[in-house]
């Protein structure tokens, strides 16, 4: 498969390239980096990244940024953060990645553990999280072609909690190549509609 | 109790001004009706809007548009009608709300099943309520003075079912009565960060 990782550049994304690269042709994608670049907050550099890539086979997103902040600092624009990069770029991604995407192909997103499983200072996190997951089960229900989309929810990832793990009490991390697995679940596997817990 | 309900006109909104009516004041809010009237959608309109209200110890959200179409129609555009109108509307709500609300007061806000169980053209409300769901747990954990906040999950309504059943094929309608038992629990009862399902 010709397979699209966008946020190739991160923690997850490198490890999903390293999974899937075994085994795939993989197209990184990063705002700042990667063999094709576009910024997934704006729908026509999403449009023109993907005419250059060409034909694929499968997209995996792993970006997205949100705010984090304490609930008592949060205020419209804070959520809007998430909203329009974490939440509506990879759904930009999946609506316009549909009209290049083969038959049969496949769009895997990222979510994560706050949507259900919150820790102060991470209310944009689970709002984001909440949308994507139900979204995708929505989504999967009307893609047309034999389109395949699924969710990845990783918990901490080991490599974050070394810095960030005290504001995650309790939270067990996880090896990013662990996570990377259920993307090769999504891509490779036949299920939709899923969310893929990893944690 | 004095009890703020935004969106009282609405089908929901009535049910729970007749169940929560019999027992506290009610304050009726709504973008063209009510004792009060604001735009749920503006800021600075929730603001002014309850600066009128004065004290209260309870906010019941029960309004919010979302498009509904078919995934091949929405766009960023669309699904942000439904992300600045029923979800951020009852998160700003909540935001601006909390400066307002004596202490150990609470917010109930209305999310509904498609976040978990999608129809056809309804993408839009399930990433929405799931975005709505997954907030409010994130919230409850870091409201000050007491304060609480929970969802309703509503089914399909009967009165809804009359016109748009044929949409959500297999479900079960629900009445507005007993959904408004629900708004009950949230406010008079203790709990929080809860999702209440009426379905």
């Amino acid at each position: 498969m010709r397979i699209v990782v966008v946020g190739a550049s991160g923690t997850i994304g490198r490890a999903v390239v390293a999974e899937l690269g075994q085994r795939h042709e993989i197209v990184e994608v990063g705002r700042n980096s990667g063999k094709v670049r576009f910024d997934a907050t704006d729908p026509a550099s999403i449009r023109a990244g993907l005419e250059l890539v060409g034909t694929f086979d499968a997209i995996v997103a792993t970006f997205g940024s949100v705010k984090f902040a304490p609930l008592a600092e949060m205020d419209a624009a804070g959520y809007g953060i998430g909203l329009a990069d974490k939440l509506m770029g990879q759904v930009n991604l999946v609506l316009i990645g549909r009209e290049f995407i083969a038959d049969g192909g496949s769009f895997t997103l990222t979510s994560g553990i706050l949507s259900r499983d919150p820790v102060a200072g991470g209310s944009s996190a689970s709002m984001v999280n909440g949308a994507l997951e139900a979204w995708v089960q929505a989504a999967a229900i009307e893609l047309p072609r034999g389109l395949r989309i699924n969710c990845v929810c990783p918990g901490l990832l080991e490599e974050t909690a070394v810095s960030f793990g005290a504001f995650f009490p309790g939270h067990v991390p996880v090896s990013s190549a662990r996570v990377a697995k259920a993307y090769a679940k999504s891509v490779e596997g036949r299920l939709t509609g899923r969310v893929f817990e990893v944690f």
